[in-house]
């Protein structure tokens, strides 16, 4: 349920060629896939237009070898999504990227944050 | 002299508060600042408007207790700028992170690689 900049910590994007990337945008759709089994309801759980969220998971199931969501349940249901084995494979290895980078990197993520500007004032203000 | 989703890898964006954040972009114009010695020339090296070139900067200058960019010098050759102590600091650290983060998901970067659909058309062309 991260959107945009909201949440705080390291945020990842691998770009495998150009223009061809896997961001915490796609992840997150993933994920909110599997959790909701609708691709529109996905996108509404993260501000995103039914049509924006249709084409970011068409255009995951080109980059891939497989597709990463199926859509074509139909019946009585219709319109229902889910992630494919390929789907959750490449969510769960981008989830523990993230984690193994930020743990790699908390002494670097610690020494940016304390060079912050102090909220509360007491620091310098400089207004360079 | 990275730029968007152009430089392959993997790419990482510290976000410390909600639209408070520290990435790609802005490093890369930290590091164009200090190699030409100008905030200008260092958003044309970026394809970056001087206004949007600024902005940034100022930005940067805003978030961090003191400021990373110093555009003001003036004199003869009136309007060069070049990193703070400060500056060289968050850019050195976030760079150091941009490597810890890397080399600690090498294993889940090839792994998402591998999933990759092949561009020669030897592999599975699902379409979906």
């Amino acid at each position: 349920m991260k959107v945009g900049n909201k949440t705080t910590g390291v945020r990842l994007r691998l770009v495998f060629e150009p223009d061809v990337a896997f961001g915490p945008g796609k992840a997150d759709l993933l994920e909110n896939i599997a959790a909701t089994g609708s691709i529109a309801a996905a996108g509404r759980r993260m501000g995103m237009s039914y049509k924006r969220a249709w084409m970011l998971a068409e255009s995951l199931n080109a980059t891939f070898h497989a597709p990463l969501v199926d859509s074509s349940r139909g019946g009585a249901q219709g319109g229902g999504a889910r992630l494919t084995e390929a789907g959750e494979k490449v969510l769960a290895l981008y989830r523990r990227l993230e984690e193994k980078a930020a743990a790699a990197g908390l002494e670097e993520v610690e020494g940016l944050r304390a060079l912050l500007r102090e909220e509360d004032g007491n620091g310098e203000q400089g207004n360079g």
